[in-house]
């Protein structure tokens, strides 16, 4: 990628797709880690490195339920001549006080029990009569309901070697031992080897709370009546989604009117639950662009990196954009760009990372791949613009949805694939390779 | 697929992977659909075929910031030779009372802002003087910074055709189209084109609540102190975290002690917010397999399907498997085996597709892929089981992490595949090509 252009560039300068991103993702810092429980810190970035604390197992135990014996005593067992041993009692999992299992002696042990002292090894209890007499059993009946099997006499058809079915203290990890990486993604089974290890909490980077707000006095919300002039508000529910998908906490503020004082307060009264405020409409060169007039203000000359920036980006669609940092905190802000089609474009390629850089990710961005135009006609692009157009990806090949205006939401519901034709490119013929980001 | 064993196959059935998985998915049926808000649908598969209830946009509009004009009147406009033309007023978006532009007038219009009736087509901004006298313009002043510039007189500089920079109206969807077919799931841009054509809220399936429960009197709470005997409790977290990944609202209740009374009673206090319970531990062949021993209880023979079936399959890991329904409601639930591995893989075969079946997709299960093994030997299989190895997967190649035993829940954190050995196989060499199950 190449250098963003400075801050400074200059209301004339044509932004490129790649500069403004890059004047993001170098703006954009991770959230300071929390310590969280585990389940609230799920697809979360760990932040540290976790050493196990005790070996797993932390002692020997059987893996089947059985009975834990001595090698010799059951070392020429067969259903023909069983090794017939005395029951001291039973080892069930959890069990603090051990039977000592003396020569000639089984006690009964339940998979996960410790291996009690004087056994060697633990014969199944399907190699076993289960104390009944009446040949190998299929498995044991119910302490509570046949109390007996704890006691008498079990006969043992088959022999074991030293530490069958026996899982070693240690064997799967051992204390000291690095279990997870700073770095990792906590997905189910890291949150399963933590919570196996003895960790109830994890210091973590958290999710971003994202504040989407809609600008423009013609929005109505949905189920509301649509005057003349007006068309419903479809920015801050597709951009609050699309946040959540990203792995932001969102919070949808829904439609301001085109007021700059009525905006500025909206957004100062969100800034308390924001890591980043997102907004759309308003960033153009009309006369009534409520964010640019609110947001253009002269930056604190010590901050460097405060206020907010509008620029015009050589892209197609989503040429006007606004970034940069408002409030105490220096807020991160993005203001995107009113269309449906542009404001949704411009979260995927600009939004989504920003998120993900605030979450620790060092995975940003959506895959991309290349595959082969299926068209019925040759798409065309202005010079000197980056066009994205909406496509259906499959095995290779990729086919245009929608037209290239940015207001076609209905094509958009059935895109899975961004189409990228460079900037210098104006006609692309069926059958040509492409650039696809694949929005999965 | 083959067709599942009977529920009365009894108790020495081997039941196979399939046939399991075969009573479940026969078994589960989709929740009743519920009419819920957009965000709150989000991931939620529709039930019902939206239709558009007004064409979008609802009228003709400007695609850009400039000036709504006739087209004769700007027919030979150059910048030698500018057509001057009277500004009438500003029509800016949201707004419901239009003004008329008659000839050698022209309107100063905004994007999104209804064409006003007279007006042919519309001249951007910036092929104009803006009003300013001062050549090309780059934009145009905010309104309430400068009122001025909706009187007085602009001078345009090229000719634009008929509806130039117009989106007409019904040129994204027309009333009556077919917005979003029944079993579409809802992602973002679905949602931006519900809320688009005025959909506040849609009749979908819910998300199920999934309880999750956890037994075992050795079983301790992470960062609580670890007595002989004892281990922590990971199951609950790691299957509460996997529940929310497939989709569903997981509740984790934690680790029941073995004690069928407390089991029992513990399930029924939960029923009332599961749509789907699972648990973990007891349900093998030992005296404490509480799970068993509290769930074994003869089904209503009025009520076909009633009642937990305890089980063996023929499958490493993961042998014993229970599953039924309980309660009035006939609850389904899971009992999936206590190790860590065993109930992890479990939950990824059988629980995953049961929480997708409710939820009402059709793609219920983890995408699968076949894959070259690499490996130092070969791996080994117990003959008429089917094993599900853990492994890392990439470019057409898989790797084993950690071994065969159902314990090593340091390996599974390392894990992204299973790698499925079929029952007639016993040894699989290194190079041979593997069916894979990806864990995305």
């Amino acid at each position: 990628m190449s250098t963003a252009a400075p801050r400074s560039a200059g209301p004339d300068h044509l932004w490129s797709v790649d500069e403004h991103l890059d004047d993001i993702l170098r703006t954009v810092r991770p959230l300071e880690p929390i310590e969280l429980h585990l389940l609230d810190a799920q697809g979360c970035v760990l932040v540290e490195d976790v050493t196990v604390p005790v070996s797993l197992p932390p002692f020997d135990n059987s893996s089947m339920d059985g009975y834990a014996v001595r090698v010799a005593d059951v070392a020429g067992a067969s259903e023909q001549y069983p090794a017939a041993l005395e029951v001291v009692g039973d080892v069930a999992a959890g069990q603090a006080e051990l039977l000592h299992v003396g020569p000639g002696q089984a006690a009964r042990i339940m998979t996960g029990a410790p291996l009690p002292p004087g056994a060697e090894t633990v014969v199944p209890v399907e190699w076993t009569d289960g104390g009944l007499g009446e040949g190998p059993a299929a498995g044991m009946r119910a302490r509570s309901l046949a109390p007996e099997g704890a006691t008498g006499q079990v006969n043992v058809y088959r022999p074991a070697g030293p530490r069958a079915h026996v899982r070693a203290q240690g064997s799967d990890v051992r204390a000291g031992d690095r279990a997870l990486a700073a770095g990792t993604v906590l997905g189910p089974p890291q949150i399963s080897l933590l919570a196996a290890i003895g960790r109830g909490t994890v210091r973590v980077r958290p999710r971003p709370r994202v504040v989407v707000l809609s600008t423009g006095s013609e929005l109505v919300q949905p189920d509301e009546e649509l005057r003349p002039g007006q068309i419903y508000d479809s920015n801050s529910f597709a951009l609050t989604a699309a946040a959540r998908d990203a792995g932001a906490i969102a919070y949808r503020v829904g439609a301001v009117a085109d007021d700059a004082a009525t905006l500025r307060d909206t957004i100062e009264d969100q800034l308390v639950r924001a890591d980043l405020m997102v907004t759309t409409g308003g960033v153009s060169v009309g006369a009534y662009d409520v964010v640019k007039e609110a947001l253009s203000y002269t930056a604190d000359e010590d901050e460097p990196g405060s206020g907010v920036d509008f620029r015009r980006l050589a892209m197609q669609p989503g040429k006007p954009q606004g970034f940069g940092s408002i409030g105490p905190d220096h807020t991160p802000l993005l203001a995107l760009p009113g269309n449906p089609v542009s404001s949704y474009v411009s979260f995927e390629l600009f939004v989504r990372p920003a998120i993900r850089t605030l979450m620790g990710l060092t995975d940003v961005h959506r895959p991309r791949t290349r595959a082969k135009l299926t068209a019925s006609r040759a798409l065309t692009s202005p010079k000197g613009r980056r066009q994205f157009l909406r496509g259906r990806y499959a095995d290779g090949t990729v086919t245009p949805v929608g037209g290239a205006g940015s207001h076609l939401v209905a094509a958009l519901a059935r895109a899975d694939a961004l189409i990228v034709v460079p900037e210098d490119t104006e006609s692309v013929t069926p059958g040509t390779e492409v650039e696809v980001v694949l929005l999965g």
